[in-house]
């Protein structure tokens, strides 16, 4: 391979730059002239809007910036290709600036969305006879993408969320019973729960943990949560509850559009997908007359670098750098995908898989994971997400707050 | 002194308990006997709700796990003592506590209402020949208590706000001009706006900063407000601003009441104080089409013991010691102040004040600090703040997530 390039597509995380340092990293090992970057994803690069990745990354002291720079250092998009029939013009255009690049190779690092456009290319190369390879590198915070075990981007996340968390039970504890106050948080996951278990993480020796968590998996029934909520206020003088952004009633509606047939649409004609904790905190003051707070974690909690897991950093790195190896192996049309060893100590390795068993299929968090009666994530899924969310890379502070690598 | 007594009151901080931990620390230095600790504050001293502090902070383990927990460790309370005229049999039972367990100094950590019970309990021990000594040790995120330069508490939750606020200009500016988002985030503060003022300390090298800053030292203008995104949308691909809660319109009204005549009031009868961030996003999406989001730090802010100052922690718990030396001295209604050297580096010394001076005054931002025409502060404010925010002390990390000191 003489060049490729590599873009992030979908909402960004506390790690993806990780994936985009380690094509970097493994393109260097093998000798590969130019790394190139495309800015927004394949919509820029369809305005040859197109970096060097050599211009940021030759230092080591950027590579290791770019480690702890969250969000997408490269830009992301939410584009996805037209179907070929009746725009092969956007297909050729990308081919074209593909051969006038002299690139070989097209990394990819997203979600759903991002594998699509894998998809989407390497069944166009393979029918029209073009040599480029293009892999995917899986991330996504939602964690939801099928075959590999987890998703770069899901164990910082997740770290965040229960560091977060615990800190907010603390908080919510300050006061005795006559004060008692019920605070739900609303974390991000519309269809798959992954984001929202993560709430069972902040459980420990020094913290009761949350005392529900209700995720998108399974039906939300509003008399049961009042229910539930009215029983934990005869004994607890804190209550914090965990809530998915995605969680629908029995009649498929959001938890978040209860109540708002009057409300105003936004500018666009369409009702946003939030405010379910907000709505929540209403009903349950209305209802219970307790005192209530609804918190959301909105981007922070896939922005956090400063505290990412590591393990989770160096598994995106080790992915971007599988994804380079692979591709120089000729494969192409596959993600990168991690395996869990059976070991009772946590190890992975690193494998591809046909991207047409992966692009637009989503992962669900496991039924018998869920115990939906406490509305607690049993032992099974802390066994799963524990490791995900193992040590630290701390920033690099100056002035008190960390340094970040961005673009000239 | 034999023994003595310390308690929280108010909102809790990030470093409140290194005061906790700086009372102890000087107090053994001192041969006191007993150190107790009041369970939620004053509330709970009434109740005899008292603990041995020492059960606790013997050992050094704990003492740093206690420096490294947000929140109170101790419990806090809302509870302002009743005037004595009339409720005489109030303060006769918290000095026939105080005799009970033979305690001569009682020390309380906290904001403006912490700081009226300190005068009223000294009052009351003057007026009435009590020996028992009173000291405060400030403590507010908010920064708003006169005299002293500023408050433990404010440098971590400033330290938090400009990390978060990094992390989420990154994230807000991951995609082109034609996905532009105005993302407002609201900072707390319902008089004085210093702890939004610290969203200036994002600005650095490596980021941009936020693109405005609405304090409640002035009078919002929503006209103003929506003219300047108009502006700012025409070349950015990204708006970050800062608001506070409580900022107000020109006829007194807090912003989240704006179009609120119709919106229902809580279950107590009064409308909550929250959701001004989510309000304007509301304005904006449909005065301007376009995207927006809202984010509220909400108690993050001052609950993030993970990211909190080395600097805040140190100066939380040198004011603890000095409580304890200044009774020792034989002080009491003061409060422990910070004083801020003239020289270039920064240096401060621990004094006490008058509490008579002290309590039920704010402190508000310094008018020729606030660039109310750019909506930024001036470089007066950043010489200010920014070493309040300095250094880190990490957490102790055990499985993932931050260790913290509970009570039994």
């Amino acid at each position: 391979m003489k060049n490729i390039i590599v873009g992030q597509s979908g909402g960004p995380t506390a790690v993806i730059n990780s994936s985009i340092a380690g094509v970097y990293k493994k393109a260097k090992e093998l000798g590969i002239e130019k790394v190139y970057g495309m800015v927004y994803g394949i919509e820029g690069f369809l305005e040859e809007n197109i970096i060097n990745l050599g211009d940021y990354l030759e230092s080591e002291e950027n590579y290791e910036l770019m480690k702890r720079t969250p969000s997408a250092f490269l830009g992301s998009c939410r584009y996805k290709l037209p179907k070929l029939e009746g725009n092969e013009e956007v297909y050729e255009k990308i081919f074209s600036i593909l051969e006038k690049y002299e690139i070989d190779a097209f990394f990819y690092a997203g979600g759903n969305d991002s594998m699509d456009t894998i998809k989407m290319l390497s069944d166009y190369a393979k029918e029209h006879n073009k040599k480029q390879l293009f892999m995917g590198i899986p991330k996504t915070i939602d964690n939801d993408l099928p075959v590999t075990d987890h998703c770069p981007g899901y164990g910082s996340a997740a770290k965040y969320i229960a560091t977060s968390l615990k800190e907010i039970i603390r908080d919510n504890a300050s006061f005795n019973k006559s004060r008692l106050t019920v605070c739900i948080v609303e974390i991000m996951g519309r269809h798959a729960g992954w984001l929202t278990a993560a709430a069972a993480l902040a459980k420990d020796d020094t913290c009761e943990g949350v005392d529900a968590i209700y995720l998108p998996e399974n039906v939300f029934d509003l008399d049961e949560f009042l229910k539930n909520i009215k029983r934990l206020a005869k004994t607890k003088s804190s209550i914090v509850i965990a809530v998915s952004e995605g969680i629908k009633t029995a009649d498929g509606k959001f938890v978040c559009e209860i109540g708002s047939e009057n409300r105003k649409v936004d500018a666009f004609g369409h009702k946003q997908l939030s405010g379910c904790a907000s709505t929540l905190a209403g009903i349950v003051a209305n209802e219970t007359g307790l005192k209530t707070r609804a918190i959301e974690f909105s981007t922070l909690q896939r922005a956090a670098s400063h505290v990412a897991s590591l393990t989770d950093i160096n598994e995106a790195e080790m992915a971007g750098m599988k994804a380079v190896e692979a591709a120089n192996n000729g494969k192409t049309g596959e993600m990168v995908v991690i395996e869990r060893s059976d070991s009772k100590k946590y190890t992975v390795s690193f494998n591809t898989y046909d991207i047409h068993n992966i692009a637009n299929v989503e992962k669900m968090v496991k039924e018998d994971w869920i115990d939906t009666k406490k509305h607690q994530m049993k032992k099974e899924y802390l066994e799963y997400a524990r490791p995900l969310i193992q040590g630290e890379l701390l920033p690099i502070f100056k002035n008190g707050v960390p340094v970040h690598l961005i673009r000239k």
